[in-house]
């Protein structure tokens, strides 16, 4: 079988008045009491289904084409004509319908044409792509990964698989989830009467990675533009609107490189892929502005447009303490900054997004580079507004001494960090990098609202289904 | 900073008679007795390094210059100009040579320039990418990479993320990792006297997935065309050069095709992302014929230029009876095949890619459709000359109740598959995919021996290091 795609019929590739036969499942039937009915037929290829009229002259007129129903199969064949109707190009003149596949029972069916809450749909991941708001936000989501993986690659990035099993529990970045292949009713002891991890798998105890840079940044210090985009997990019980326990990461780490440059390409990329969902996605992006996010393309357009402002900690401290907003969280120099701070600023204060940096070291991770202040770190934050913090990186620390004195502080064994630390000892550049959270931007450029509506099966406390 | 890449100067992107700086590592380091040192730097863009002549009136040429070795990062100004150098375009008359990072104790330095074993390599994985191999590999991986993604991009399949992290154990493709965050010396007990898993952070017994399969099919049964491309995971003592317990596959799962189709695709596919190689990493390859692998460019330009031939299983049997060969593993109608059959069928019989297809449905997995004869499935495998199996596909059962048979006869209880079996209930398609191993594919088109070799942090029986 060939099979011809919706998007191409309905952009114009295929010639009219002749025959061409489409293959997709019924949106909605709707029969005239004149004796046709019109099938509204979608394929996943772009929001909009294709209308095909079939007659009530088909053979199996009464016998198929009356029975079928939202989710239904079917294969058409018929003359493509254009379309007299408002807001559709073309559409098919039914000579043969045939049904692929019925829907069993039409009443109980999950994904009836109607409405269906969120939460809902959540409910039902495995008939959510069904759904015009399941199609949209996978094809938004393709789009995004596409045009990660075609920027980084046009600049020279080259792609890293990180290990997502790792031995080490000191990345330090949250809580992690054990792998283990050991017995669990009846688990081998050593001779201490602890759990003996050397008669697991991998001969020790593992976990799944929490963040990809450590392992990268190694391939940045051979190869000077390299990128994960990959899974990463977080054992952490936050039943939030922006935590997942298993989501997708891109990190790229680049080797001769400051705080400035990581903050250059952070936004440069940002700019881009957003740029690519407004020209690739318009169908679907009409459809989150109108159901969705009313705000969503001119948001999209807004950071697209405009210089993202850098603002050190210490100044944002300053606008906070001076914006007259009773904060819950109160601030003062050295704080971790709340939400509710980021979104001041990146709403209210300059309503775009903003690349925070230079924190104080002690909210910091070690290996981020110190600053001859000594008391910050080139650490960044962007925030934007309507979603917060997206994306966290840094400068890192290319001089073992000051980065061994600060694992000390951090009371971290730096034998743990062996090989991170050969990174330091044996030809060191330096080096910056940071990380975004797939599903994040996915939720930013479609408006919703929370990130286990853009990923297929989400993983949460106490939800692993399908 | 503005960092230029060195396969760019190479590439003569840059004009002659100018100043250019260059960061990067050095490869080696020759001085000559008119006191001029001549630095190999690389740079990890492309194979080839870049020579800098560093003459001896710089001013810090005894203090810094003479004390570069292999591994030391540099930042090199200086005059870019046509080399006379025999198999050099372009090198640069140093005007500033500064160090970056000196090599700590170049006599114990793991990557001195010299041949290192691919086993030392393994061990030193965190270094392994300074090396010609290590950078060579990572490069045309990166290469596959691209191309897998902008070849099904190009042909409207969506990206898909399926779950690592999946609560059924009923996969049935092998071994599981168990996930989870009890406290294994205290683990929670049930009435029964059982782990209780209820507890456990997703509230029930939890893994890492084997495939992606049965959950892509249900986006593939929505939206037509789509793919995995993510890590999957085994959990089997398997110390060969064909496995790994972590590994990347690529699912590609199309509605509306048949097995043929499903072949039809792999076959373009593999033409196009080896075709992709050969494009762009001619410096990479022509390393790889030389050291690794002589035969490898002309295996991948006989793959690319002749067709798959497409063999039933029967006649493959009647082939091998034929053949007055003596396998180790006796032949007959039924049983699987084994390692030696597919490489004399793939390299001695046809001597390029077999698709074997039409398997007997004893031997092959539950979802596979039943073929009209009742005892074979439309399940396919492609043999590749010099690795074997490389991908494994086929047509879905989409008939419920010869899905349920099969299922009953497998000894699997149709409960567990519930969501699986509503794709059959809700406007069910004929649909076909395949998966194909990553890194499989990279040691394909490199001629490397070993998997292990073309993953960065390779996870495999008592080894999950860095």
């Amino acid at each position: 079988m060939s099979v011809i795609a919706i998007t191409d019929i309905l952009a114009g590739k295929y010639p009219v008045d002749e025959s061409i036969t489409i293959h997709g499942w019924i949106r909605t039937r709707r029969d005239s009491k004149a004796g046709i009915s019109f099938l509204a037929i979608h394929d996943g290829s772009c929001f909009d289904a294709i209308q095909a009229i079939a007659p009530n002259n088909l053979a199996n007129y009464q016998t198929d084409v009356l029975k079928l129903t939202t989710g239904a199969a079917v294969k058409v064949t018929g003359t493509l004509v254009q379309s007299p109707g408002k807001g559709q190009s073309f559409e098919v003149q039914a000579e043969q319908v045939e049904v692929l596949g019925l829907v069993e029972d039409p009443d109980t069916y999950p994904m009836a044409a109607k409405r269906h809450s969120i939460e809902y749909l959540r409910e039902q991941a495995h008939l959510r792509p069904r759904t015009n708001i399941g199609g949209a936000v996978t094809r938004v989501r393709n789009t995004l990964a596409q045009a990660v993986h075609r920027f980084l690659h046009s600049k020279g990035y080259l792609w890293i698989a990180t290990p997502l099993i790792t031995g080490s529990d000191c990345e330090g970045a949250g809580e992690m989830f054990r792998v283990s292949t050991l017995d669990m009713e009846n688990l081998p002891r050593n001779e201490q009467g602890k759990v003996d991890y050397n008669q697991d798998f991998f001969g020790k105890e593992t976990f799944l990675t929490v963040s990809g840079q450590l392992n990268v940044e190694t391939y940045c210090c051979a190869l000077s533009k390299v990128y994960t985009f990959g899974p990463t997990f977080r054992a952490e019980n936050s039943n939030t609107s922006r935590h997942l326990a298993e989501f997708w990461m891109i990190e790229p780490e680049i080797a001769f490189a400051d705080l400035s440059d990581a903050a250059d390409l952070a936004e440069e990329m940002l700019k881009y892929v957003l740029q690519a969902v407004l020209d690739e996605r318009p169908d679907d992006l009409a459809f989150f502005e109108q159901r969705v996010d009313k705000t969503v393309i001119e948001r999209l357009k807004s950071v697209i447009n405009n210089d993202f402002v850098r603002l050190d900690y210490t100044d944002a401290i300053t606008i906070l303490e001076n914006s007259g907003k009773k904060f819950e969280n109160k601030v003062s120099w050295g704080v971790d900054l709340n939400s509710e701070h980021e979104r001041y600023l990146a709403e209210e204060h300059f309503n775009g997004p903003v690349v925070l940096q230079n924190y104080p070291k002690d909210i910091k991770s070690f290996y981020m580079r110190l600053n001859d202040d000594g008391k910050t770190v080139a650490a960044m934050d962007i925030l934007a507004p309507g979603i917060g913090e997206i994306i966290g990186g840094s400068q890192r620390e290319e001089r073992l001494e000051i980065l061994d004195k600060r694992l000390a502080e951090m009371n971290l064994d730096a034998d743990d960090y062996s090989w991170y630390r050969d990174l330091r000892r044996y030809g060191t550049v330096p080096h910056s990098g940071f990380g975004l959270g797939f599903e994040r931007l996915v939720a930013y450029a479609t408006g919703m609202q929370n990130v286990r509506d853009v990923i297929p099966f989400p993983r949460t406390p106490n939800n692993a289904s399908f």
